[in-house]
């Protein structure tokens, strides 16, 4: 809608306004009319384009009417096109005529200067800032969706500094610049029309804490720049320069969409007219651009890795070599943890979990740190915050459980449910199921993940698990074929019907654990006739089978696209069945996942004809598929700790080639 | 999407489960073959309907095909649409083949218990509960939309209570049960089932601090209502009893939508299996119903008036006269607030805000306090909240402004702006400029009007104004024509060109204030004379134009649906500006409108042969639309106190014809 504004006039003295390009004028004849005239005549220079709104119709003047009658209701609208040169340099006349007719009984005179203020972003998100006609004041999702997206500045460009760059007010590199998106206020028409007229930048009081902008007037030395808008600072009076048309202000988010925080921030620039000496200016038009703040992204196991994290403790050594070859097959470098900043924490998947924001300008990886804090606690805002790589944490107020471990946050490949697009898949969390002191996520860590609407998380019920975390239970890998990919899913029954199998084929003898220090050897036929451990193991995959239900709803698949891998579960203590459940054997859906390359938990199962027959089943399940197994003895080193390959790793992978703006959430 | 569970067979032992009817079942036929078969026949008792999934073909049962290759993926389904009179009545049999045929080298058993297990609500909003094909899950706006709603049980049913009903867990009366909603769980097959298989009543961790649920078993006696989820109680253990097969809850909303609670709540009815004694149950089956919290709406001035509230103050007793008077004429009660209970507080605009909750059931008002507590603070709780009178309110913890005041709390009528359809009208507020110290309405209140979403707010700039209200310079009144209303608007240009008329006229001695012990005598001519008035008033008819342009953006108005009403403005402060403008004369706009019969300020302006004609001039604009105008004096008792009738009154009015679900926001 055209940006309408009401103009009284008077007989008594001329009055004078700026008009402002892309609005409408509307006079107020009637208002201004002496009290006998019954008629009026307008006319105006070359410039100033009239039109007579007179019975709800419109009448472009010049028009071969030449008097129009006074009735209620009649406007004259004014459009113009061109920018004035010198202050007041297109007028409008308004005659009255009393009934009688002849000579005017008053006159109005209308002084106008045209100019144009145009607060722009990069509204059409190709990269740069460019003006355009879509509303500014609406950011619209889709591939035909328009509007500007900022950055959460969470990077630390400036290695010295202390905290990241979205906690200070200060530009320290241009490198912090290039995070955050440009603004700029195009001022145009004859200069000294600003001195009378000011321009107000302002930000919304309840958004004023989530943005800062920075302005370095003409300057392009860093010192000059500004934080003028942001925090308590909800505006920013702008004097255009004498000689510059553009005013380019830089703009970053300081936080993520969450509770109370959509992600839209609206930023305005109000002109201001001084009615008289002494009083207050008046706004008498405002340009506003709507920005949203960009998620935080999740990349799933499917995508290409680039960086494989790993720690390095007590004992670990040949585990940290097997991973390292897997990394250098696959292509993708190797981080390992010092013991320094690990202190004895090995689960490095369970204190971070690795994303990354995008903008059109600019995409940079983000590290989700948990509020899970062992060990490793302070290693992700010391050591992986830094130049491009941001941080974002949150915290549990009421206390944390092992469901806030982010080996209990996963995202699935990209997936289509009964015609919905999920393009950058779907987060999957485990919780508890509800019964009294059930374990779940912390709120603030599960209202955080739905705000970035991007990746819709689904809640799978985890916490039947001793640890609680899903990734004890499904993994995804590359295929292919489908759907591009295949979930597998821990299954006991799967183990048992392989375990039969083999007994009947007449290896019951054989036994598991076998080259385990320590571990005592347990034959197929004690496994098949132990009935707890049957039974328990009924539970577990009624358990697994709610949770693959679920997924085949929530994540639109069919059976084939699901594999079962072989896996029996324990209860972590005898006699209480609510400790929870644990692998019983090596937990080989907790995988490494690097593109074609599985690092997969080496099972010790029985040797059939010197093979390890679970090694065998899940190499005839996933080979065909293209993809390479590596088994990696994590025995010792992190299965009788509770957690296995996947629970000892972690990857930074490739951003998703989809924008995420492109998506209707 | 069905909600589909994957049965594990056995050839070993015969297989048990529940079938809930609606669902689907999936027999892992291939997880249960023996190691030689190949095929596989699958025949079924009558009650059972049996589908064979076979290279994503899908072929119902009896076939002409009797035996299927047992190829990865084949799947059996599974329906039955009858309930089982007897647990396990019904049967399926998996025989299997080895390649020679002719003998099963093995048979898998499955018995069935059909039951029926529905979480059902007021889905189609008909006012009672119904069964429906819905999709309960999700819940649509809309004249086509669905899902069930919820009040927030913010009245006080029990006039000796202490709180209101949504801050207590007990029932007291029938009148508290019926501002519930009900919520019925239905549960039919053979009863003795439900021993072996439990039902749990649960809500989401997130939700339960929103809403409290009551359950009478049985009962129909009070006592016997147990608040049985809700705050701390997440799941409730349902025991279908012998005879019934449908358990009625009652469902209260405890709060309004606001930041970080969208309004909808979902709540889950859980069937449970026990696998094995001893070991934790499993979820098999979940129906989930979602409500929505009904949202406070506000009723237009030119809504039907019901009871019309005012307080008794030392020296208003014309006043409330005067009031009590039109009133009747309007056919509305009159209230009272004695001087007890208000304190000297005459402000009761200020104070309270009346609107309405509303579900197909049930419609009571609400009454809103605002964060603004001056004599009349306790009056809202005290006197109006009661049986079937809600209550609500909103702190402002850091401190509040006058713009704090309800006064600066309005709502427009129905309108259409640019095909968008506001049938509830949109939420006007007043807010500062942007400038350094402007004052603002509290988030809290601001936040919570959003929320309710159904009358989208449109924020003014009010803050020019001492007091800083909205019904400062506008007002609603009804129309019989064009959009059913008009907006009036204060305006200094109409005054000074209705005085210069008079004063053309030959009646430049014509003097304000007439008749007003101790105020001076003010002559048109004088006032014409005044330049500093003038040069204030052009300063806020230039403030007035400005929420005059954007009352017409927003509210899609045009220029014949305002009413320019004369008025002058005074600055607070003769020398401070900032101190800012309120009214010179009795503020005309600041009406009390009941029906056609309108109660304005008596504005004492100039004696034209014995006319005030600024009377005259406001009847000649509003007669035309069928009103009665009654000018009333408020002078010494209102007007000095920087307040007029709008500010000394309030009014209930009667809710919308027009049923908020069936827009969209």
């Amino acid at each position: 809608m055209v940006y309408q504004r009401r103009i009284q006039l008077s007989t008594q003295h001329p009055t004078s306004t700026v008009y402002v390009l892309g609005t409408e004028l509307s006079l107020d004849v009637c208002g201004s009319a002496p009290k006998d005239a019954v008629a009026f005549h307008v006319q105006g220079t070359p410039g100033v384009k009239l039109y007579v709104v007179h019975e709800t119709k419109s009448v472009k003047l010049p028009s071969s009417v030449a008097r129009w009658p006074l009735a209620a209701g009649t406007e004259v609208l004014l459009v113009m096109d061109a920018l004035s040169k010198d202050v007041g340099d297109e007028k409008v006349r308004i005659s009255y005529f009393a009934e009688a007719g002849g000579v005017p009984v008053g006159r109005a005179m209308l002084f106008l200067t045209c100019v144009e203020v145009s607060l722009d972003a990069d509204t059409s998100r190709s990269g740069t800032v460019s003006r355009t006609l879509l509303d500014k004041a609406e950011w619209l999702w889709g591939p035909n969706g328009h509007g500007p997206i900022l950055l959460v500045n969470c990077d630390r460009d400036d290695p010295k500094a202390e905290t990241p760059d979205n906690r200070d007010t200060v530009i320290r590199s241009y490198a912090d610049l290039q995070d955050m998106s440009q603004m700029v206020l195009q001022t145009r028409g004859p200069r000294t029309i600003f001195s009378s007229y000011h321009l107000l930048l302002h930000v919304d009081f309840g958004d004023a804490d989530k943005v800062g902008v920075f302005y370095g007037g003409n300057s392009i030395t860093l010192e000059e720049y500004k934080h003028v808008l942001g925090g308590s600072k909800l505006s920013y009076a702008v004097k255009p320069s004498r000689h510059q048309e553009e005013s380019i202000f830089y703009v970053e988010a300081l936080a993520f969409p969450d509770i109370g925080f959509s992600g839209l921030v609206a930023f305005h620039v109000t002109l201001l007219e001084s009615a008289e000496k002494g009083l207050l200016e008046t706004p008498i038009f405002t340009d506003t651009v709507v920005f949203r703040v960009a998620p935080w992204i999740m990349t799933p196991s499917t995508a290409a890795p680039l960086e494989v994290f790993i720690c390095s403790v007590d004992g670990n050594e040949d585990f940290v070599a097997a991973v390292g070859a897997l990394a250098e097959k696959a292509k993708c470098s190797l981080t390992v943890c010092p013991l320094l900043e690990n202190r004895q924490d090995r689960w490095i998947q369970d204190e971070v979990e690795f994303g990354y924001v995008q903008a059109p300008h600019k995409t940079f990886p983000v590290v989700f740190d948990s509020p899970r804090d062992g060990g490793l606690k302070d290693f992700p805002f010391k050591s992986i915050l830094g130049p491009d790589f941001g941080y974002v944490a949150r915290q549990a107020p009421h206390g944390t459980s092992s469901l806030d471990s982010f080996g209990n946050l996963e995202v699935s490949p990209p997936v289509t449910v009964r015609g919905k697009e999920y393009p950058l898949g779907r987060i999957l969390i485990g919780s508890s199921f509800p019964r009294f002191g059930g374990r779940r996520m912390a709120n603030a860590v599960k209202a955080f993940l739905y705000s970035q609407k991007v990746q819709a998380p689904v809640e799978l019920y985890s916490d039947w698990l001793r640890v609680g975390h899903v990734d004890e239970f499904l993994s995804f890998v590359p295929a292919p074929d489908r759907k591009g990919f295949r979930l597998l899913l821990a299954s006991p029954n799967a183990c048992y019907q392989l375990l039969k199998e083999k007994q009947e084929e007449g290896f019951g003898e054989a036994a598991m654990f076998e080259g385990l220090e320590g571990m005592p050897k347990l034959t197929i036929n004690e496994i098949l006739a132990n009935e707890d451990l049957r039974k328990y193991n009924n539970y577990a995959q009624r358990c697994i089978s709610w949770n693959r239900d679920k997924l085949k709803r929530a994540l639109g698949l069919a059976e084939p696209d699901i594999l079962d891998i072989p896996q029996l579960f324990g209860s972590a203590a005898d006699t209480d069945a609510d400790a929870g459940a644990e692998a019983f054997f090596p937990d080989m859906v907790n995988m490494l996942v690097l593109g074609k390359h599985l690092g997969i938990p080496k099972p010790f199962g029985p040797l059939v004809g010197g093979q390890c027959c679970l090694e065998e089943r899940v190499r005839a399940l996933l080979e065909p598929l293209g993809l390479t197994c590596t088994f990696i003895d994590d025995f010792f080193s992190y299965h009788i700790n509770a957690g296995e390959v996947h629970c000892g790793t972690n990857v930074r992978r490739k951003p998703f080639a989809f924008k995420w703006w492109h998506m209707v959430p």
